[in-house]
């Protein structure tokens, strides 16, 4: 079996799927009114964000292909030129693919916010439909192509090193998309807030609110393309980790094996998923998910008994399926409205906002725990099963570990892009007043969202731990194949701890740099904002037929982001080189190791306390502790503002720049092995 | 020269400084009126806490004892009782001097804080006399004790592994006394400030509130005393490090050596250090660390030329005092009120708490770089310094790099005792009503106290993190010691990576605990407090006459910081045992690195965001952006109340976490080598 090209075909089934569920919500009715005009403006407002990102990138990506084509895998002046041209080609895919996919969920999910808005008129089920076909397309995109570019690299090259470069690609566009989108997003939000609610009292989606259409496109930039880039990134990153060790054993097969039927289960769990006329989204999300593990338990077993692949790899597989599952269990246990933490932080909001930021905060550092022993157990688990093999084995099912736990991202993704969707399709509806059935309706469905984020958040994680621990073993493994003399990195080695402590330092400084971003330009914002109500006449009152000027706005925040970005992302690729022709490889290998162990603490630390904080407000709205407007809610909302950039812009994001980090240290191995100062 | 001796020499003149500074200080007037009984009242408050403190630890000292009998370093069934009862007495001894040191701490701060009360009377210059010679008895006595500790077991034994033991004595004293004192003062500070400032709008230290006996006995308990057994504790477990490394290389007495002249250079900063009648206190403070710093340089220097220890040593010694000088510097630019940071978090409290909250928080994150890069500068340059001479004096470097950074340890406890003494001074004067001129003085005590606590906690910080590094390098030679092929811990070993990913959760669940901790307490002491005010005629009215039941907050303090640490300090230890028996020395390898990694990470965050949250208000509070009682001030106190627990409580609190933890890994080494799962 060349399993290769069966990626590709269930990659193009899956790209077909996308191309189909498009069709089939671009089809769907839009409601008659502002609807139309509303949902316009957002789509727009997210084209130029779109358009002014991939300009800035494709500067980039120019610039490191320039640096791919004279220096890497070696010199130039080796005379490696044609070799080097490969890379560049690799990486520059690796871009386009992952922009492609960006951009098709970006266009599909301003197309069905307003579908699903429609839709609730007719009740829930159907517009349920339209928000899950509309991150499906997304799920589908991503992984389709994800998988394809990998497989068309290695058919084309028979070459598994090339696939770092694409990762590389895959991972300078997730580090714009993710962290980009995650300052745009949280710059509108926060200042839509504080102008709209706390200044002037009125509702989220209110359209006099000049913030409130790039509020609406940030959930759309941030949410949808951002998160789909950071796991097409993982996903990607996992694959490059395990063909660079898989290749000297003679497994690569084995891998796109797993691939293809992790996409072939992902497709049937996204076929299947549909919500009962009064049924419960939240249950048709998780069911949908359940089905995948079990789909591609069965298929990935049949697959090693029938092509006689080794059985203790399927096992590496589940462990790392289990542990992806476990983990997203346990931001769910973290962050859901109604377990403990979330009303014990409710709680503490009635006596102030200091409390509530220390009690959030405490939770998020206990929820560490268990997602940290999660990875940690399947790594240790997937190497001792796989060590009777051989010690090289035993790596690859590390890889093979992560790649089991991203097999399901398919269906992870549209799960994920579904709840911006239908948060977006509730702020139309708020905005084109189509009555408060439809809001109900909406309200409901971004309820399950809300659930099915927190599990996200937590899996993307997980799958960025065990990729970047996956990514530690291929730079090992690079560094051995190097010819170099080369036992591990020992922790007793000064070098391997002060590579280690900096590594720890760069995660805080990254996260710190985004959310100073995002501070920033938040305020900017705020000032905008006034100067509209107070020049704009009538726009307060909200006369008829004044509107604000939501473009300004808009370009605020594209500006911004990409301006606060650019820094932190330079700051942990120069500190990586810095680290690498400083102390070479042994420090690169402690600073890998910190930056993993530090970045993933931060990460899971914030994502869970800004959901924390999140729900414990809307639990008060509920009508706890006082409802809507009592001193608790406004301890809450307190919280909430906190949580925001933790949640949506730095945790999130600090998932991508590790795995910037690792390849960045993978890529350029060689050169620190050439020239280092110790 | 046997250094032993001269340490047990230099140790008793500084205890001979000590009595006399004691003597000297308690035999200034004390003013008439309300003061001495106020006095008194808190002095009785911290024997409270004390007794009951060292009550429990008894209990628990001697069940650590009986396992120690038991089983350490051998199994009592292999005939080695004898032994097992020297490392007990051993024990006993390190937490019996840490407990006296911080019982003179505490005695002699609940004396100076009245002396220089009523000193102030007379002028700044005798005020601060009063209250710097009341810190050094602190730093005399604590560094006296823990020099002559080691000395004296080493002189009768001739064993360095003994140390540990007594090393761990201190270290269970530090956990009682750093996180037990922590949530004690942060308890009682937290409720005083939700009653009295916030609900009644009455001062800080207005005695009508019944927290605020218990508020000024917080600080005595949990700065003196718990900053002193702090360092205490880092200080011992850095000569402990450093004896096991050093005994193969025959180098202890080059250790004794720079421990006595450290000590030795400190008596001298201590007894020069005065301040002009207008002088500036923070200078005062500043240009004594200063002063020590360079007669350490210049005597170790001449002693290493005259006795001909390798100069190689000395300059890894004068590298970690740098380096800690460096360290403290940076936690000043982040908490200084008169630089940029602390400007930028107070403009940032104009636009509300949530921006305050994550002004400060990124700041916080910021400052983690400088610091973990200046550890791990100091590692890598003290190890590559001394390599020339062996591989085995290169780890002795890192050692003898944390006892330099340590030499100048009792000039820093002085200073840093100063700081709560004096902050009491201010509170024993308002209270007593002893005039505005009174309190400007000791206001301006205070503000240099604030800095020099910034400093302290940084360098506190850093020594605690190169200790434990050296702790790492003497779990890696025990194992060697024990016989057993060790290699290192290769961060591609599985085991060292899943023990790594365990070991940085801990410090993040430890201080979760600790803070939840405060915060329940808190809540409970508040309920007491209005119950008072309830309950008791004339209290809130300040009748004359009535006075609130101050023992009641005291008790519910006292008990609740016990009860809620215990938990915290188990969690801890036992999942080191845990580690250590699944994944045996490996996984602990990782473990401990994982540990200091996070830990330091996360106290230097919390530290420094907190001081600099606490600075900002008063930045504001000096007229800034609106001064006292405006928006922004309300905003600042929010963020102050938050960053009370993390850097009194929490942040702290990890640097004795880690040691702890690095100790019962150092003597259960030989049990995890016998018996683990993997």
């Amino acid at each position: 079996m060349n399993w290769a090209i069966i990626s590709l075909v269930v990659s193009s089934l899956a790209l077909g799927i996308a191309a189909y569920f498009y069709y089939w919500v671009s089809k769907l009715p839009t409601a008659e009114g502002k609807l139309d005009s509303i949902g316009k403006l957002i789509r727009q407002g997210s084209f130029t964000f779109l358009k002014r990102e991939y300009k800035i990138l494709t500067i980039f990506v120019l610039i490191v292909s320039l640096i791919i084509l004279l220096f890497y895998p070696s010199p130039f002046w080796d005379g490696s030129i044609a070799e080097n041209l490969k890379m560049v080609i690799a990486y520059i895919l690796g871009s386009v693919f992952s922009a492609f996919a960006g951009a098709v969920g970006i266009s599909i999910a301003t197309i069905a916010n307003v579908k699903a808005a429609t839709a609730a008129k007719k009740g829930l089920a159907p517009s349920f439909m339209a928000g899950f076909r509309g991150g499906a397309v997304m799920g589908m995109a991503v992984v389709g192509t994800s998988l394809a570019g990998p497989a068309l690299l290695y058919l084309i090259t028979g070459d598994s090193g090339i696939v770092l470069a694409f990762s590389f690609g895959a991972s300078t566009l997730a580090l714009f998309a993710k962290a980009g989108g995650g300052i745009f997003t949280k710059t509108a939000d926060i200042a839509a807030d504080l102008t709209g609610k706390v200044e002037l009292g009125i509702a989220e989606d209110d359209p006099r609110n000049p913030a409130v259409i790039a509020d609406n496109v940030g959930d759309n930039v941030g949410d949808v393309a951002g998160m789909g880039a950071d796991l097409f990134d993982s996903n990607v990153a996992s694959i490059a980790a395990a063909m660079v060790i898989a290749a000297t054993l003679g497994q690569i097969q084995l891998l796109f094996c797993f691939g293809a039927l992790g996409l072939f289960s992902s497709i049937i769990g996204v076929l299947v998923a549909r919500v009962g006329k009064h049924g419960d989204p939240g249950k048709a999300l998780n069911s949908g998910t359940y089905l995948t593990c079990t789909i591609f338990g069965f298929l990935t077993l049949a697959a090693c008994l029938i092509w006689n692949y080794e059985l203790r790899l399927w096992g590496a597989a589940i462990v790392g399926m289990l542990a992806g599952v476990a983990i997203g269990i346990t931001s769910d246990f973290f962050t859901g409205d109604d377990k403990t933490p979330v009303k014990m932080v409710a709680r503490a909001c009635q006596s102030g906002p200091a409390f509530t930021i220390l009690s959030g905060f405490s939770y998020g550092l206990l929820s560490s725990f268990p997602s940290l022993a999660g990875i940690g157990i399947a790594t240790l688990v997937s190497y001792k099963l796989c060590e009777p093999l051989g010690s090289n084995y035993a790596l690859l099912g590390i890889s093979v570990a992560a790649i089991g736990m991203l097999s399901i991202v398919g269906m992870i993704i549209s799960n994920d892009a579904y709840g911006p969707i239908v948060d977006n399709a509730r702020g139309v509806a708020e905005m084109s007043d189509l009555g408060e059935d439809v809001i109900e309706i909406t309200d409901k469905l971004d309820a399950a969202g809300n659930t099915s984020k927190a599990i996200t958040k937590g899996f993307a994680v997980g799958a960025a731990g065990l990729t970047v621990i996956a990514l530690l073993s291929a730079f090992a493994e690079i560094i051995s194949n190097a010819g170099m003399e080369f036992n591990g990195f020992d922790l007793m080695n000064p070098l391997v701890f002060f590579g280690m402590l900096i590594g720890a330092a760069v995660p805080a400084v990254f996260s710190a740099m985004l959310m100073m971003g995002v501070n920033r330009n938040s305020q900017k914002m705020v000032k905008e904002i006034h100067r509209q109500f107070d020049t704009i006449e009538g726009l307060k009152e909200g006369r008829d037929g004044v509107s604000p000027e939501y473009n300004k706005c808009i370009d605020i925040a594209t500006i911004g982001s990409l301006k606060e970005l650019i820094p932190a992302g330079l700051v942990a690729i120069l500190t990586t080189l810095l680290v690498g022709f400083i102390g070479g490889i042994n420090a690169v290998g402690g600073y890998l190791a910190g930056n993993i162990i530090s970045g993933l603490l931060l990460a899971i630390l914030m994502d869970n306390a800004g959901g924390l904080w999140d729900n414990a407000k809307k639990y008060i709205e509920s009508g706890h502790f006082g409802g809507k407007g009592s001193d608790a809610h406004k301890a809450a909302v307190i919280g909430d503002t906190v949580g925001d950039p933790f949640k949506d812009t730095a945790g999130p994001s600090i998932n991508t720049q590790i795995t910037v980090v690792s390849l960045v240290a993978s890529l350029a191995a060689t050169l620190f092995m050439a020239c280092s100062l110790f």
